[in-house]
């Protein structure tokens, strides 16, 4: 049933011909998603006011390139993650004006519009280690993309606590903390420690041996001592940014 | 929102007070299940005519026996699955027509309407050991107060092929088969290469060692070389039962 | 012992040179397979009248080819799967009027006998993302070559339940349905709740991270609530059709 | 080194006797966490304004009622989780004015000043079957007892849709969502697609077999497809409501 | 099929009425097995001469009781293996000539005919630690059940070397030898470095920890560096004893 | 300490310069290994009368060509296993009387003296598809390099079980079974039942998802109820020959 | 081969009957363990000179109690681990002079000489929560019972870092350090960034859910990014003191 | 907070502008770390005396390049581990005097103050097999490059114990053991039996099949029934080396 299909409905029972009751019998079942099938793909990106996201892992080049543009049409920003270096150049051949970061592995096209917006909370990314950098770029990136601030704090891990500690007075400024890191994933725990906002943490697949691709760094952040600590999946940069964007929005607002 | 609430936009539209197309813009929204919320609780029984099923692991003796009670009077067919021996002595003791299989560990009630039913399919329960009996009983039970024949084979292990071998000819008359197994679980796939149905494999918990609950079973059933085998959660005979019934019903039908 | 043993064993009896209960004991550990030996290869196919079906990885494309021609010659249909590129092109060389599906990777033949048949059971492929399509496809080929009617849905993942509500009268159409999700594997579950008729899961090892190659969804789909849903391995797409067609076809004679 | 030595040296630099040089190579290591010795218990609690907490389990009853009754002195609100039954009650008996919830083996005392305290933001409580109260309560306790509005959703499983979805305008209220589920652990990605807030999944030791312990409903949920999800650890319900809460406290300033 | 049928056929063809060509045919699927069926309990035993076993785990002691005294019947000897306390007291007051092992938790029949049998091979059982001595010992008691010499080497684990060298002449004369070890599982490595025959390691559950209940020692012995051992299942002696006869018997007839 | 230092002590006490119970307190501690240093290397194939084998994975070409023309020099077998293609060629062409199987991916050289060889023992290598084929052979080929007769079943797999079956009457020729299968592993629990010897188990790595890179068909293995099957680690044919063929060796001895 | 054996050869070489030549070939296997067979229970005390320890885990209360008293008169020190509260109470009784530490669950035995013993070496034993208390008092038992000096450092876990930062002055004087930590186990990265000598680390089974028993702190301290740290076993504090005391006393040694 | 900060709050104090208790409370919360700010990279180093470390993998070549010439130039010994060939070629290109180790795949750069310098303590590097190099090589060149004299013992797996036994001699000479093993890690238990040092067990991802990657070696260490083993991450000879060196060092002093 469409939205056609509805109006139908609605007109014969102006007519008077069809009941009340006949028409709800139908409406009970209606399909009403129908009515919104056109704004499907838009639906989460119209309700929350964030850009559209592509995960082109598993996409090849040309169909990654046709999704950017459509929905770049639409008017709505899109980001695009782990985006692959060859489709990467694709796109920004296409796009020039979408910005390509190879670390991140993103590529980003922010509308005049959107992109003349004020920036909406402040989202720190903490790294434990230089190699946690590519799930900690794509966090910054996203939460950027997003419309929030970003401060990094890189290379701050708990086996050299001073690096860390110099950097508070600059963490507790932010409305929520991402922190990302390999091998025993223990960092999130420490920065729960220190703050007093959300930490979303992010283990990554830095490590060899008994790390396991991240499983252990995962599992460690899962059972953090800090109460204030909630984890996603291994690398999962974006995610963690998405969450934490939209409770910075939330402090944000409630700052002003 | 209601059904009341229905009627009463309708009856704006049909007084003229509401536009269809503002209707339709309140409706797109609907939460259309409402309408149906009271049905929901009854909603699969209904949709499948099979009894209704309380899991009743988790539950404390007086809850199974206030929502069997409560079901019962509904009048439809109502099984307990998972039944403690104390909670089950309650159930026949409030409701003497009730049925307890202890090894199974169920409690079955059927109206007198729909026990006079015909039958409907024929369901064969093979099960390797008598250590896996629990899970079959489970199986065989739900399929019979499903109302589908059952036939059981038991202790028919992979180890001494001859017993399972000399009931060939009463398995082939199936038109599904269940299969519980624990151990190293290699009975459906033997099985399967013996029918042409669907075998519904339960992996049972039964073993020791390097059986680690069940997961060993269950893993090689998932991996079975005979391609008409799908597989359970360990210890699951009801969910076999379930899918095995809707299976023999259609298959019954068709041989009519 | 071979046939003609058998027969000599036989003609002794019928010439009075071997007595009833002599010839007894012979036959009492009697090889019998030897008799149909020649028949073995096609044992499944003849007694289930399916198609032969070709498990294609681990085997050279010289292979292959060798026996697809072999088993076609017979005349009967043959199904190849995880069929890699140039193994492909090779088949389709050999045999025009075999169809190759790149995203299935299959390779179907179908004789003008059996593709002149009419359609046995319908069955629904549903698919959370289109990373899924392979298993899906796979799926999809093998119960189309196996007689069923298919009919696809793609791209319904949990996230936006719209758009697999919107689906739903098409859905309940199906004599069963085939579902396939990576990641989280949630899918079969909110669909079990949708229909009546069996759900065969298919996991499949789309995700990363703590998607550990398709368990993740695995175990998922193995504790599904809705009781009408049975798994098979990661990434079976064939072996779930190949027990969706045993089902639709029940399902389909009983519609007739 | 102690207050009191920080001060002598600071006294040294007053009087001259020690150059600020010197007294800076001195400070450079200075043990400074002694200064606040004392504070460290109510470190957290002090700087959050959320109440002191007490992880019972693996405390005897005369230590948690000693902690209890210390914290209870100074003023704080307390909150005790995974309180046993024989140790709730001697809590209540030592302390009337607590509030012990069984469900959730809480035991809660506010203070009359925090008591008369604001609502401070709006969390969801989700809850997919009954059997995931325990968490589900927990969460629940826990934002209450931290001054959160809470609001429950029971028994809203995927595999019956319409109870979800019956609740989506209630859902669609709340600054963040707390969702408990066993088993698939599907729940929280269905209700991530939904609303447009931060989801905080608990994955619950709901199940049997396969679902070793919660461990499958944890990688479900880590691997969800909607992006606004993220995990604690298997039956946490506190340590979700303690995000929750903070998440909730910034949106609902925001919203006056 | 039973065997008076086959014999029903054969009198056809010796009487003419049936043609060998069409008794053929009816006995090429003839389910023979059918014909030894009242022999299938004894099978193995008849086959291998040795005694008949109960796995007693998972059987009641009525269950336990009456099998024992079937078999005892048959004249067979009998071998119950993981017998409760209980089950052992109950089974020696039926049985008394019955011999129970509580260490190894088995009670023997051995009948006077088979006792006075002559000694078939020499298995040496090999025991890292005292802990270990419940599977080495029902090893022991069953490969002498089964006609076999045995010599117990006790607590010559492998952080103490010097015991097991100490008896290297000793382990030399075994005609195969059973290592049974928990913990890291090493001693099968290094026990197979001594000696020039079999091998059958036996992890036990023995140890803590990351022990994971006897999976680190199963692992180990997996990928022993000794290329003469073969391993079966956590604490299984029964079944390394039960391959040790076999090859002690074999060995033994060849050194007379 | 060298031979040629207990010479001397014994030639002091010889001289009477060193009183007995004195050289015994120095020989208490006697490093005896180091008498016998310059033999290790071919301690095993000396005591065993087995050839030499060369594990080539993870050496190089040169290395490898170097070990096996080393040990050919000394006049003993020589058996390498897990052979690159590369390195194979090298081999045979610095040896041109060695032998490369590609399939077992090994290169033997038997000695004209050690070929002559009588036959000793009989090993059954069964195997369950084509796919397990190469650690099958990999246990044919060194079991016949080690002097065994062997007799290959390929291609007998649970799922047809009619193909195992005709070829009973010749695997119960054999002394000793080896068994290769991948996927759910449960072929040995077959053979097993079958035979009265001992069965050796091989997982083989054959498989996909659930299979876990043969973790599947090991834990089949190690749960089998076949109490004659033990096991050795994934695809390792060559480890279950040399137990096979020690096995065989003794049977055959007893034959004779 | 006995030590009178051994006396026997020296005897003849000695009387001229026996060639040294011909007695060098006999010693070449000579067992020479049996000559300290009974040594071998004091082998490693008498050599590190450090206490007996049982560990009475697994064993009864009168086995115990036994060796313990077989050890005390020997008059070497003796430590029991793992000791239940039953056999403690039998062991104090028999053994006044026994100290029992219930936290630890063990009971120590020094002799007047040893206890006269000068302090040899310096272990911290740093702890993170109070549940992790049994650990690390076994650690520091075994300590002390070995003649260490032992500081305790407890409820210093990473979430309050204050805590562990005001005591590191006290932190670095230690030889060694050995750190018991739950949950995420990240204290020990984190102690180990703070000091400059071995850090042992021992997970505890504290946690729940996903901690898996102590799986997830043991992961995590493999995987430390400070590379002073090794690990133990889950719950191993004994083993730990063990390496720690062996390092305190070389540095002790030379800190003299 | 910087040191000009610092000192400008102490002037203020000189000058009688800030109270000390003022003072006092500023530096209560005093970001102290900032004051050592810049010598954060180098503290580890200048504490320990020990060499600067780059692990670097997943690091490029001019990364490498850049940070060893970096620390070169401050006059510190620096030792990079994991380089690929292609880097290591370009560091012994652009420091000439810096040293490349294959095998163990490290630089090493000791200025010619520090390699003037004496030994200091001895670690003996065992290794099971010649595939075990790498990582017992990482171990050795790790521990001579930070300045302690190391002996090799290579090939003394435990399925020929005499080659170990040959060496215990020279294995009682070292201050601590380092094992490195792969497939079943018996090594270090043996090892562990046969020295009174500290051992630090290094499991290797040395095997196949059940070996997963080094986890099987890993968990047997860790399960260790020699008391004075401690286990470092797989393949982590580094790690292993790091422990044993400054073990090694405090036994060294106390050996002159």
């Amino acid at each position: 049933m469409t939205a056609a299909a509805l109006l139908q409905i609605l007109g014969e029972v102006e007519r008077g011909a069809l009941k009340p009751h006949e028409a709800a019998a139908k409406l009970a079942t209606l399909p009403f998603e129908d009515l919104g099938h056109t704004r499907v793909d838009h639906h989460r990106s119209l309700r929350t006011g964030l850009p559209e996201v592509i995960y082109a892992a598993g996409k090849t080049t040309e169909q990654t390139v046709a999704i950017f543009g459509s929905l770049r049409r639409d008017g709505v920003d899109v980001l695009a993650t782990r985006v692959a270096l060859e489709t990467a150049e694709a796109l920004v051949k296409a796009y020039p004006e979408a910005t390509h970061n190879p670390l991140a592995r993103t590529v980003a096209y922010r509308s005049s519009t959107s992109s003349s917006g004020e920036i909406r909370g402040h989202v720190a990314v903490v790294c434990a280690g230089t190699s946690d950098l590519p799930a900690a770029e794509e966090a910054a990136v996203t939460a950027e993309t997003f419309g929030a601030k970003v401060t990094r704090f890189t290379d701050v891990g708990v086996a050299g606590l001073h690096r860390l500690l110099a950097s508070r007075d600059e963490l507790l400024k932010a409305d929520v903390v991402v922190v990302c890191a390999g091998m025993e994933g223990a960092l999130p725990s420490v920065v729960g420690g220190l703050v007093a906002v959300p930490v979303i943490a992010v283990p990554t697949s830095v490590g060899y041996g008994a790390s396991f691709g991240g499983a252990t760094a995962l599992l460690g952040m899962l059972n953090s001592c800090s109460p204030n600590v909630s984890v996603v999946n291994i690398d999962n940069g974006f995610g963690a940014a998405y969450s934490a964007v939209l409770i910075a929005r939330a402090s944000h607002r409630s700052n002003v």
